[in-house]
């Protein structure tokens, strides 16, 4: 337990290393948060919800930090909004990281003695810390990706790590019948993984490999973002409002095609997966291909037989409870089902996820309009 | 066909018989259209897909109308915006009258001729109508009752047809197990309906009757709408953002609650049905109860043995497409599937739906937001 | 002043008889009124000042006509959100002409009696009225020409009574020294036309006639709607932000320009003055030609040796308080002084205004961005 | 002027001394830069507008940076919007010293060869950089004060330097007459304080001095922001729509109020001026005092009495050309005209004006409803 903590840690300071103390302070849309509110707000909860509870004599850091850097919880009080994060230059990167240091080392003395009981708590500690870690990946992203200068985050980044996408991949079948789904496993899930229980699924067939750069460019050719019929409505509304015409990232520099990865600006690559599309862009082009998108169902189904972990694999299947999903009381209720209206499904794992924070039972969800996730596409056949 | 046309067709002139040509004219919200669009929509239906390709030497009534009666088919051209069209004082609502007489006397000539083969289309028409007649009900309840004088639109009319609802209803159990869904008759019904498919279902037990405005009150005295736990996210933003204290018509006078309803303002009587409440209310009402909403699978495996058709019942599931879902090409097809996203499944029919056009397979659909449908609420326990 | 009463009342009656019944209902911007509201509002002028203080036994005609029909009076309790009034079908045309004729006979009734320190407060019951004449038509005009129809309000009405504009305008000198500003003969003059006072005006010379629509057009081909330079910062991003490239009412159809006038849609009469141009545009135009506006000091001084009347000139000057004014206390208070910011003064009269009621004192204002008046555009030199 | 440049260029970074890196980045409201942008325009006006043009092989320090850092500038080319100012992390602080570094090695290389007819330019550029150092004061001002740590800039930091305010101030007297205004001196002036000329005032008087924090608490307890009739329409809609109660910066903490200034959080001393008020507070105090705010005319005429520079001061004149003024050609042009529409002129200097940048000509103007910069109150009787 110690070890992992120590580690987990220590890896949130490390993503931040590259970045200058500038890059931690600026939140360029709401849904980004700054890099150094991520430090502070995943110490908070360790220092919210077993520190202050469970260690005799703990002296909070900071009096006002429980009101800075709490986030979605509506339980514990006021919160500083969450579009002026970015407005905050104080406490400084500096002060943040004396923060994390004095709560590592209350935990560090702390873990050893730490009740059985707490085990759980800390351990959503420690996923809700990786779960930022991601964010904090596709946050920098979009925070140098928006800068005119197009700084690289590493030079030697790969935002892929998988085989080359050939022009034809094919589909695994699956057949009609009853299926269980959800987490069964000893360790750790999300509530929102529960309860197994059975479902009837259709015969399905899905691609084994996911849709690349260079497929969806042909989307892009062939007019796809000027035809409504392939636009659910309110994605035709989004595309037009905010005059989308490619997925983020994507600059026409002199006719030619290039994506900013963490790497820096670079022609785009054809056979890396297309990343940071909507939700509404990936079933559009589903729509002009004639095909769809999985259930995720279909996809918890298929994932031992699939390769996955590069991308979030969009599904045509709304964030909603499970069958016997009850949200469970107090602040750590309001982790899972509260977003489960309006969003839809992620399933896998993205080049962004901390190592040993993804299974096949994993439930992901943004609203369908986000772009700025390390998304991707896989279709099904009828 | 041709009495089906006429019945259908004189229906909705009827009713809105008893407005003011002022009521034809304005349009307080977004959702709502005016009165006089609605009839001349209708009316653009026939003209445009039965009459203009199918009627030889037919002359349109007015060369403008079809830029400002169609509605939201991105395929026929350039349409006035749906915010807009409350300003539009002209065509009157003589000249659309007019219009409506035009195309309905080419209807009744044409229809006896008609092949075989457009009996579908025109049955769409019928069911285009007939849902438009839904919403002018609605809509003419959201003009009335935004209006400061709060005017009636019948003095008897009643908004509820059922038995009263009394303190405890009892619940119905459903084994699980696989069950087919979807729309198998020979009559009418929608693509969104099919295909006909299993779905495995846990075992479930849903209340023989709806939730009554006096439970809902029990609901707003318990600070429902001030208690951040009972809500989605999004929901309590809403509620926030908005206000939203209550469902919508009712009001507080004199610390004695009433409500508008068709026949004019008046107390808020206990025993009928909760209605003009948003899927975010009727979920955080459910929270409150310690019980859930219906799935739509659920709700049409027991509709054979409940008593619908006072509320559009909420659900807890997504509009999605159904397995094996295509959406058809050209106009018809924007009709159902291009809403598929970020709107919640109701059930049932309302007071407001015309007769012979409910069925137990029905999917109506609505963003979680909405409050101006006749809605209500059933709930499931575990 | 009783035939007075009968005659102003009559015409604003006689504005609307042109209108259909729906025309008089909706508010298509939000600094434009429906027609009834116009006929309601006049009416409860009287009825509020002058009826119900002062005419013993007076029964008001409706409980909620107060609330529904004062305006900016934040004197006078709560008021329906101006950007509402387009929402009220109720009370309908038919009622509030009946409220008109009610009162209106109240009026002749009292008027006869009336104690002649209560003269003025009629007076200003009559400007209010003619003010709202103008209005009227103003915002028919907008009601009309906003129409996707073009309705012409009458077809032979006519929007321009005076000389043809020729090519070449000459110059009138004045020079530089002490003048008096101000209203001070016997008649009425509103408060803001006082105290008299004296300004210093240096040498100037001010044209003899308006801009054309012809000179106007010139600016539009020479790209000024286009460049940057000729605007003010914020005019600036009004021109780009609502995407403004001509006055209003104008229309490019089949390359050749047109405007919608009273009398319906036609093409642009290169001769006449052009009007519906906002001061943003008016300043723009001067700053291309090399000139300015008048500041509203030189027009008053040299009104007498204009020909005034067809359109509201544009000046240089904020409306801001004459020396030694302070706003009268109670409701009649908010009548200008309360607008004394943000607003920029526009002189002499338009072809909207009711007959006896221009000035060559009147001090007219709007904002800077609006062009749905009859405003025109007349140079000084240096 | 090498020693003019060296001071000036140094007391811009000395300035931004005090702050954390953090504090250079944040753009808390759209009226704010962000510390950093400041060096980095002051020091492009340098390159963009002396170096380039004049100094032979200058060799630009960034390809990119004219287009990061102009700013109003319409006529150097696309500019990095306004609002976005602040989610630009890179450059950093560090890299812009290092620009201000190299652009002052070369100007200083320069400014001894260059040519005289030069040197107008020169000063516009410590002129705006001296306006810049006044900016940065205030926005760094509004970036600590709306941190809900409220740090201090600096400990000792004075907010004023005058007397203490006493409770009855006497007032000076102006007779009638003609008077000239307009800078008249050899030094420098900006374009808008001339030409000189004469104005025709009407006998006045002005306060010895500026309205204190204890007055304007009284305004407060008298109801000042609940009532009405003592604000402008535009203003009354800016009270209520920001929910405005009091000056920026106030706050009442346990019933006692207190200000927040560049010392840090502190109880509200009352025999200091009250600063950071609109004009629509100023104007609203002044109507419930029975008074007026001064015309800027009368400002300068009475200026060589007053003891000024401690705030700026509301004035009841609009911003507007003088008589004869004329936009001058090209960038420069855009300084001052562009901005003449919906602002007000405030006379005087404040606390954050660098020594040696004001005079009684001086021309500053904001628009009505900004409360940011240290603005006062100046009244006048009849």
């Amino acid at each position: 337990m110690l070890e992992r903590f120590k580690t987990i840690r220590d890896h949130t300071v490390n993503i931040c290393k590259p970045l200058e103390i500038e890059d931690h302070v600026v939140q360029p849309s709401m849904d980004v948060s700054p890099p150094k509110w991520h430090l502070a707000h995943t110490t908070w909860f360790f220092e919210e919800f077993i520190l202050k509870p469970n260690f005799k004599n703990y002296s909070p850091f900071h009096p006002k930090y429980n009101y800075l850097f709490n986030s979605y919880y509506e339980s514990m009080g006021e919160r500083v909004m969450r579009v002026d994060r970015g407005n905050m230059s104080r406490p400084s990167v500096g002060d943040i990281l004396k923060y994390r240091k004095y709560v590592d080392q209350n935990m560090i003395e702390l873990i050893p003695s730490l009740p059985k009981n707490l085990y759980s708590l800390l351990e959503i500690g420690f996923q809700h810390e990786q779960q930022h870690q991601e964010l904090l990946l596709t946050d920098i992203k979009y925070i140098l990706g928006h800068n005119p200068l197009f700084p690289a985050y590493k030079e030697d980044f790969k935002e892929y790590n998988g085989r080359l996408l050939n022009a034809k991949g094919s589909y695994l079948s699956f057949p009609e019948g009853i299926y269980e789904i959800g987490f069964k496993g000893d360790g750790f899930c999300f509530d929102n993984e529960k309860e197994v229980h059975k479902v009837f699924l259709q015969e399905f067939e899905i691609a084994e490999q996911l849709i690349s750069n260079g497929e969806y460019l042909e989307f892009i050719k062939a007019g796809g973002y000027q035809t409504a019929a392939y636009w659910y409505s309110d994605a035709w509304a989004w595309v037009n409002q905010h005059k989308i015409t490619s997925p983020l990232y994507w600059h026409q520099i002199d006719e030619q095609w290039h994506r900013y990865s963490l790497a820096g600006l670079e022609p785009l690559p054809m056979n890396e997966p297309v990343t940071h599309i909507s939700h509404y862009e990936a079933a559009a082009f589903a729509e002009w291909k004639g095909l769809r998108l999985p259930t995720e169902f279909e996809w918890e189904v298929a994932a031992d037989k699939l390769d996955y972990g590069q991308r979030w694999e969009h599904t045509q299947s709304a964030y909603l409870a499970y069958p016997g999903y009850r949200k469970p009381a107090g602040a750590v209720g309001e982790y899972n089902g509260k977003f489960m209206i309006n969003q839809m499904v992620l399933r896998g794992a993205s080049i962004a996820t901390p190592e040993n924070h993804s299974r096949k039972t994993y439930r992901n969800f943004f609203h369908p309009q986000l772009q700025w996730q390390f998304t991707g596409i896989r279709l099904c056949k009828k």
